[in-house]
């Protein structure tokens, strides 16, 4: 295909998925048809029905179009190479749009659709794989940082990426619920654990596990 | 009202609020009437709507309801006095509580709400008085944590109590739609930071606003 056209594709199915997202966050998942997103978008039913095959189609989409922004934004910092400087940057990136999550609309969505996960399995597929590739990248970047010294390498890397992936997520819902919150407070807590902790022994803490689990 | 008819009438009460959470969570909260809530209690739509005005009263019941149980623990905890045996309860009591966050249908009833909240303020407000009040009893529990040099006493307890909501939040998020998922995993990594922290100064770690915000 001409290289014109595929970016007029591309370009028309971006304006879809921006038209769908906008009737799933104002009217709701379940009350939005195919034929409101393609009035929404101003084009013919047949035209979205080209793009994508289903609702279903669109949610998976507007998860991927996420989770690409910000593995694309993770691999450029690991490119530049991981000094200070550069996490400091990556965190900014973390920080700032957690603070505009109440003002995005695919977080908006993004909540409509964990109450649909509950009974979708489709959805619960795609969250669970946005999840571990969320956690994944966390890891590695507190792995990175813990290898050049910039946090301490005693530290559990894989249990603190994880858990930071739980704490994004229940901060995000918060925010989007209660614009007043103050994300960077919450985030201060964290980062003032993460870089000050460690320089003891941690042999104080065991791992506990109870044994009805 | 003799006690045992106002005993009756709570029992009764909780019947049907049982119910209202079995109909939400199978059904969802915009699927579900007053009528199906009747049938699924097994009473008449009449006898629903003596103890509840509208689905909203409903869900404000449940959610109180939820966040009573926590509050009558974190009390008793306070009652028997704060020592390091008694926040290990508490601690397990939350443990488990997430762990089995899958099982319950509050927690489930929760993920709906949570995207309900969007679009319907009084919800909203109800999510919001629920936070703060998690908040608040974290924050004191820590503080009380750190007089007793359980915990460091130069840690942020305001910020990290806060936080620790934020991450309850996440990970029940998390658990609820992938079951699999080890809460403990998480939550031992935020213990070990916790009770591992501060030992430094916290001097390196300032506080952070960026100008846009």
């Amino acid at each position: 295909m001409p290289k014109v056209t595929e970016d007029h594709r591309e370009e028309r199915r971006q304006h879809i998925l921006d038209a769908a997202i906008n009737c799933f966050t104002r009217n709701g998942f379940h009350q939005t048809t195919m034929k409101d997103i393609s009035k929404e978008a101003d084009v013919s039913a047949g035209t979205v029905y080209i793009y994508f095959s289903s609702k279903d189609d669109i949610i998976e989409a507007s998860m991927r179009r996420n989770q690409e922004a910000r593995a694309a934004r993770i691999e450029a910092t690991k490119r530049e190479g991981l000094t200070l400087q550069s996490l400091r940057e990556l965190w900014d990136y973390y920080e700032k749009r957690m603070a505009k999550a109440h003002t995005d609309k695919a977080w908006k969505l993004w909540i409509q659709l964990s109450a649909e996960a509950l009974r979708n399995p489709r959805i619960r597929e795609s969250m669970r794989a946005n999840w571990d590739d969320a956690e994944n990248q966390n890891v590695e970047l507190l792995r990175r940082a813990a290898e050049q010294g910039i946090i301490n390498p005693d530290l559990d890397c894989d249990a603190i990426g994880k858990m930071f992936t739980a704490l994004h997520d229940g901060l995000v819902l918060m925010k989007i619920i209660d614009p007043k919150k103050d994300v960077y407070k919450y985030l201060n807590a964290f980062r003032a654990l993460l870089y000050n902790c460690g320089k003891t022994s941690s042999s104080s803490v065991k791992e506990r596990r109870p044994d009805d689990e």
